[in-house]
């Protein structure tokens, strides 16, 4: 199974793409698309939705994974990112693939054992999850990546990554 | 010129258009497209965006007027609007119309001429300046003609509505 893990942003959205088949997840891809703050809001989601479909287009993939959002520092920032979420969604939708979302903690929970873990443990363990070298960068990959494996964790039979 | 204004939300979305054409704006149509909370989001913001879709195809509007929120009840509140909006200006920035934005007190001043002006106000005044029977209903139509009244004001040479 190959999932899409996106974090989605109007200025910057993260992906991680990996492959579930194998007894651990393995890496198939990840980066960051991102758009000026100089175009219009429109055509950033326009923008943004033809990313998102380049990746589906390119990588198949059998599900989408998305973070779930409680937090924003205000209203301004929530409808931003509830933009992009939404144009990102609609691809999925428009695809036929079905999203599937997780909060912040059960993405730490899944990872890491423990719903409290901070940002460079999470990218650590995902790092040595799908054997990598180096963390990838920048953050908003490496999110992506996490929700990914999250997802892998929750839903593809892998027992806990760490016992 | 043709203007469509949009209230956007994920339950249940406002539209009206009209058309400044002469000397007074003048009502095209109105009306509201709804969702079910049983549909998963992603199929809602498919439904959406198929809506716009045929809005736009059927008026063939100039530009798109929405208005800007600053207040949601809670940052889940505001990602839901969020995503109805992203998929609005993603079907405008698709078709090539521009998108402007108005404050809530944007719109009460260019209609009532007083930026506190109560909901009912609004409503009857853009009654009158369209010239109907009856205050236009549900009130998410209602407030998408507002919309679509004060960019009228804004940007068509109107005068002020009320002397």
């Amino acid at each position: 199974m190959i999932v899409l893990g996106i974090d989605p942003g109007t200025a910057r959205l993260g992906y991680g793409v990996i492959d579930t088949a194998g007894r651990e997840p393995a890496l198939i891809d990840y980066g960051i698309a991102e758009t000026h703050p100089t175009d219009s809001m429109p055509d950033r989601l326009l923008q943004i939705y033809g990313n998102i479909r380049l990746l589906l287009n390119d990588h198949d993939p059998d599900v989408m994974a998305v973070e779930k959002l409680f937090f924003a520092r205000n209203v301004t920032t929530a409808i931003a990112v509830g933009q992009a979420r939404g144009v990102v969604l609609l691809a999925a939708a428009e695809r036929g693939i079905p999203v599937r979302e997780y909060s912040p903690s059960e993405v730490k929970h899944a990872i890491v054992g423990y719903g409290k873990a901070d940002k460079a443990q999470i990218q650590e363990m995902v790092r040595i999850i799908l054997g990598l070298d180096h963390i990838p960068r920048p953050d908003d990959a490496a999110d992506a990546l996490a929700i990914a494996v999250c997802d892998a964790h929750m839903t593809s039979g892998y027992g806990a990554f760490i016992s």
